[in-house]
Formats: structure tokens, sequence, C-alpha cells
């Protein structure tokens, strides 16, 4: 195990580590550009994710490259900045060092003099570690890969299945979870199979398959105003989606979901339905929240540690007595804001005050040209509403360059209603990734 | 085991089976579209994939998306027409039975009146299956994307290894075999070193990458005329790549490959060298040529069974005693006269004459901006050729609706050198998927 060698015109600068290239890390890393320091930001992939479009890849429209921007070319001017590809392995806050384990080179140290760690969230089965074999979750490129490999495969073994209830089996798509993501993809599904997958089947008629979207709460997206909720939940009932609210799973197997003790038979069961936090908080030795999110000061920094941030989803920021939300906004915001306490730090000027969220508010798609939308107090839903999701995402996506790609594809899919990426790239006789790689 | 059913209305059709959906079976399948016979297409992947441009898919240049197109789609309005995901386990020659892994369903018969093999070739390494595990070969997209990932981890590693002499290894590309494939990859990556991934490290320059040609005969691309050949020779010198002819590989490693006893230091090594048919001849109980491929008779049925067919890579069509070539317009073509044979013998009308291949010549580009191309005795290099070529490749693209996204993506290439599709998508503890796929 060696220390990560260090260019030799930066040996005299402070070094800033940041863990993570989600929207929290990154925010930070282009906050420090033409700074007076070495700013190395680490992930363990070499891609920026959108994630609030993977759906879109595990149900076939988009395809990864359309919402993944290699961190290396978003950062490209920030001179300053070095990325490593490594994963995390520990945290030693007295020596100020990061163990990594650097991709092609195994364990290796960093020494930091600041610290900023956005690694996240991961899905979680809330204890039901079991599921994960036949539920998978969404939260990486490989997860959405995986996905969408599942749905084209069950409609693929459906068309030669002779017997008609395994048929029906194949055909019964199954979303735990019913916050933005699970509506989402439910509707994703709903469209695939009404009119992307419509005239291709011969045996099969892709409409007769079944979408369930399962939610342990009263309500789908409970995290919107009421009114919302229901309109959301009525568009998916337009699109042939059945909703199942106060209803929670107690078993998942390769057969089906078992609700109330009751089952119902599906081949493809899709975990949309929680979040645990990265093991920050192990990592800090740092004392969580119940969700096991590290709480941290009005600065973000963590007590006892001016020189450690945690921002995102894997921090638990109080504002007035409740957690912030796990939404991009807020590691964002974040992100930028304790680049600017580091900025002022290197500069000897007094540190910006604590930090404050601006809410942007929230959205959800539900299939093609219809979205709900709810700002403060400004709620929207139907066409408008879509458009402004749009172009909001767009707008995002055009700072790395996959604006126009998108762009077209959408335009595409939405005229023709042929998906932008509906391949199985696995090879037949191995395993589903999902398997592996999410248990 | 059972027999595939089959739809009610068309148990009294005659059933003709298609193996492969390359070039040859799909062109073959499109032939017997409104023709009164119940056509069965299957392959072991759901999409048809445009290999000429696989290269700028181990690039980076192109999703894989890009070029691949479901199945299905491509065949939704050959209303007769069932495609099925499943592999060829052997074929019973006497009672006209296919034997098949159908995704899912494990083994199954289909029984058949006609049956055209369309199952292409794999690369192949010459008895030495030893050095698959370090020489990965480009046949299918999980190829494409494993050795993506190769190559841009090769780069990730590099900037973070301290060692010269690893660093160098690291940054030393080998491409064994410098037929069209060989040529074009190199091309691809001194694009992706000199343009793409320039400012983006901060310990090493891509610039210092080497790319290293081998070629066992004595000129690259051998199938062209030989001025053209050092045409394309002195574009690659222009490129930085160095071509090393008349070289043959005697041994490859993880640290390299071994030349004349000479070791060549690399971590990056893809095989480009060679090609094997499908086991189709051991499959067909056919007498193969030396190279495996099946002799087929003037019509590419083969001796003794007018009801089988054989067509593209996998076949040798003898004509003025030589076989034709392996390339895409020949199975196209194949596969489209034995449709045309199928449609007489359908309708009763007399069969067409013995195939006559129509050669509308070859091209290979050699990075932005400059091919060569070769039409009986024509002869073009350059822009122009490179212009021809892009023309063309996207004339066909745009039968499967991807012709948008191609386009888009290359003139974003072209104007900004950036990427398209720069993913590793691999988790970092994972092994390779090369290791294992092409093993």
């Amino acid at each position: 195990m060696s220390e990560i060698p260090i260019t030799s015109e930066s040996k005299s600068q402070p070094v800033i580590a940041i863990v993570g290239a989600g929207f929290g890390g990154l925010a930070a890393a282009k906050g420090l550009r033409k700074q007076n320091a070495r700013v190395v930001l680490i992930d363990r992939t070499n891609h920026h994710l959108f994630q609030p479009l993977l759906y879109q890849v595990a149900t076939a429209t988009l395809a990864p490259a359309d919402i993944a921007a290699p961190i290396r070319q978003v950062l490209a001017r920030n001179k300053n900045t070095e990325v490593i590809l490594a994963e995390v392995r520990g945290i030693d806050r007295d020596r100020r060092q990061l163990l990594l384990d650097v991709a092609g080179h195994g364990e290796e140290t960093l020494s930091y003099d600041y610290l900023v760690v956005a690694t996240g969230v991961r899905h979680s089965y809330f204890g039901h570690e079991e599921f994960a074999k036949n539920a998978p979750g969404l939260k990486a490129l490989t997860d959405a890969t995986s996905i969408r490999a599942r749905i084209l495969k069950a409609f693929e073994m459906a068309e030669s299945e002779p017997d008609a209830r395994r048929r029906q089996q194949l055909l019964t798509f199954v979303l735990v979870g019913a916050g933005p993501t699970g509506v989402e993809m439910a509707g994703a599904i709903a469209e695939l199979r009404r009119f992307t997958l419509r005239r291709e089947f011969r045996r099969i008629d892709p409409n007769y398959a079944r979408i369930i979207l399962i939610e342990a709460g009263p309500r789908v997206l409970a995290t919107f105003a009421p009114d919302l909720s229901s309109k959301a939940e009525k568009r998916l009932g337009q699109l042939g989606v059945e909703v199942m609210t106060n209803a929670r799973v107690e078993d998942v197997d390769e057969t089906g979901v078992t609700i109330g003790g009751r089952k119902i038979e599906s081949r493809t069961v899709i975990w949309t339905a929680g979040v645990e936090p990265s093991p920050a908080a192990a990592w800090l030795a740092a004392a969580p929240d119940r969700a096991g999110r590290v709480k941290v000061q009005q600065d973000c920094s963590i007590p006892g540690h001016p020189e450690i941030f945690v921002v995102g989803d894997t921090s638990n920021f109080e504002e007035n007595g409740k957690p912030l939300p796990g939404v991009a906004q807020v590691a964002m915001q974040q992100g930028r804001y304790v680049a600017k306490v580091l900025r002022a730090r290197l500069q000897g000027r007094t540190p910006p005050g604590p930090f404050r969220y601006f809410d942007i508010g929230s959205m959800a798609v539900i299939g093609r040209g219809f979205a709900v939308l709810e700002v403060g107090k400004i709620r929207l839903r139907g066409y408008p509403a879509w458009l402004i999701w749009a172009t909001i995402h767009l707008a995002y996506l055009a700072q790395f360059g996959n604006r126009l790609r998108v762009l077209t594809q959408w335009a595409w899919t939405y005229f023709t209603h042929q998906s932008g990426s509906r391949l199985i790239v696995e090879p037949l006789t191995e395993t589903p990734r999902a398997k592996s790689s999410s248990a």
C-alpha cells in the first residue's frame, strides 16, 4: 500500500478530496475551479450519472450514454482537479487520510486537508436483503441495463411459453414503491407495452401485460400534495396501470410477490421502494440518524471536524426540525455551498452563513406528455407540466453535451413510439447481472 | 423437451426456419414477406447488429443502440414471421428438426420444411485459444463494450500508476491483425488519444500512448489493391500508429505480445486477426472446407438437401474456383437470393438460375475524414472516399431508424471530438466480462 503520488507543482497546495461524482460532489468540484488547491475527485465509475432519467434507460427509451457523461470530460477545464477511479474503503479522521481501492492498483492512501463526502444512497430492502435477487433496484447504469434486459426478456419468453399461467406470470410486471421512480417506471412500461411493442409479437398481445404498482402508504407520490397524487393515480389508471395502495409486500420470490397473504404471480418484480445511505457514517465514525445518514451542522461539516463536509442524500441536514429531502437539488446546492465555504477558508475570508435550501419544487412524469409539478403553492399537471419537465431536464443535460442526443431521441420516440435502446446485451446463457451485482 | 407451439392459423403452412438475424438471415426473412408460409427467425440476441460499425462502439464513438436494431421491430410488418430468442443446439436433417435452447424454456424442437442457416463467424485464435483471455476479439456488442472498458480503464490506471514502466505498458495498445477491423480500430484509438482525451488527465499525456498494429502478412488491408494498402499505411503513420508487417504473434500474456522472440509490453491487446465459421458444418453433418465453412451448391443449398440453405460467412460459395469473401454484401445478396428461390418453390414456379455475386466494392475508414475505397478498377482514398463511406453506412442504418441518432452523433464528434459513449459500465470490483465471455 502506498500514498497516491501527487504532481510536483501541487506539493505545496492544500488537498481537497471529494468522494462521489454525483450531483453534490460534481457541484463542489466545479465550485473550486481556479482555486489554489489540489482537488481530487474520487468515484467508482468513470461517469457522472443523471439519475432522474435512469428509469428511461431501464425502460429502453434512452441509451446509457444519453444520461451519463465522463467525469474527466465534464471537469476537463478544471485544471486543478484530478479524477481517480477508485472505491473508498475507509477514512482515518485523525490522520486525515482516505483509504482507497484504486482501479488496477489495489489499496492506496490519500492524505487530505479538506474532505467532502458525497456518496449518495443505494436502494434498500429494509432488512429483507433476500428480496434483492428477485426484485432488483435501480441506482446505477448496470442496474438499469439489467432491468431493461429483464423486462424485454419477459416479453420474449412469454412469446414462446405454451402454458397460459406461466405466460401470464411473464406478462405481469410488479413495481414495489410508488414514489417518483415507481410511478415513472410504471408509466414507461405501460407505453412500451401499448405502443412500442405493438404488432411485434405473433402469439402474445403485449397489451395484455399487467403492470401493478404497489405502495405501502395510502397514496402514490406521497411527497406531493394529495390532489396531485390523485391526479397521478388517475393518469396511471388511464395508462392501464393497476395501483394498490396500503399494500405491504411480505415476500418476494422468483414467481411473484406476497401481499396480505395473497400471492401476485410475476416473473418481473422491480424494487422502487426505498433507499439507504452509503456507509459514510461508519467511515467517519459519525453519529448517524435513524435512517443511517450522517448528521451535519449548519455549514454541512460534521461536529468536531470543520474540515469534513457531508452533502447530499447521505447527509441529514435539519431545517425546521426536519431533514432535507434526498433530491438532486439539495445535493447540488450543498455542493455549491461547501465550495463557497472552502473558497472563503482558502482565501482567509469570512465564511458564508449557514446553508439554506432553496426549494425549486418537484416533478414526476407519467407516460408521454403528462407530468405533475409542485413548486411551493403552485401545482401543475398534464402537458404544460411535462413541457417544463422536459425543458429543465434537457437544460441540465446540455451542460454535458448530451442535449442534442436526448432531444433527438425524445422527439423520435415521441412521434414514432420507437424506443431508443431496446437491447438485451447479456449472453443468453449467462446469469442476469442483477442477480450477482445487486445481491 | 417439447415442440415449439405454432399459432393455429399457420398449421397448414410450410415452415421456413431461418437461423441468425445478421445480414443474411434478415435479408432472407424480409424477402419472404407476404408469402404463404410460416417464417421462424431464430437468434440468440434480440437485435440485428450492424457489425461494420462495431469498432466505433469499441472505441467509444457510438453507443451500442446506435448500431443495433431490435429484430422484432425490423420485422414488425412481416406478419408471417415469428422471432424466437434461442440458440441452436443441433439440427436433425433427416427428421427436419432444429434442436433449440429457448430463452427461459430450455431445449425445444422446431420442425421445418425449409431451413436457412446464416450463423456467421466468430473470431478465431487459430488454435491458440489461450490468447483469448488477454486478447479479446470483436464480434458481439458485449465484446465491444468490454473492449471499450479495457481501453478506457488503461488510461485511468495509467493516470494513477507511479511506476514508469507499468505506466508505459498501460499506455501501449496492440492490435493483432491489419484487416479492415484492425486498421479502423487503430485509427479510432489514435483519434481518441489525440483529441478526445486531450486535456483530461493531470499526470499522463494521452498523446504518449503507443498504438501498434501487427500484421502477419506483408501489408495492411491485404484484400485491397497494393497502392491502397500503402496509402492506408501512410495515413496510419500520420495518425501516429506504428505498423509492423511480416510480424507473427508467438505469444500473448497479460503483460504483452511476443513477436520474433521479442516482447512488446502492453496491457491492452485486441485480437483483430481472424475469424472462424459457426459450427454449422457440424450441425448439418456437411462437408466443411479447410476453414470450416459449409460448401454450398450454385443455389446455396447443400448437396442432397435441396431444402437446406447456408448463406453468408459460414458458407463457402465458390465462384471462379475461389470462395466468395466473408463480407456483409455477400450475405445480404445470398439471403435475398434464397428468398427468391423459396418464393419460386412455394408458388410452383421455375427457380432462378445460380446465385451470382455482384461486387459493390470494399471500404475501410482510417480516422476522421479519410477512407480507402475499391470498386472493381476504381480506387479512391481520402476525404471523398470517406464521404461515400459515411453516406452508405447512414443509408443502411436508415432502414432501422438509427440514422438520425448516428448522424447527430457523428456530426457532434466530428466537430467537437467528444465521444458519444465513453462509459465503463462494469463494476470496478468485477472481473472484466471479456475474460469470461470470450474464453
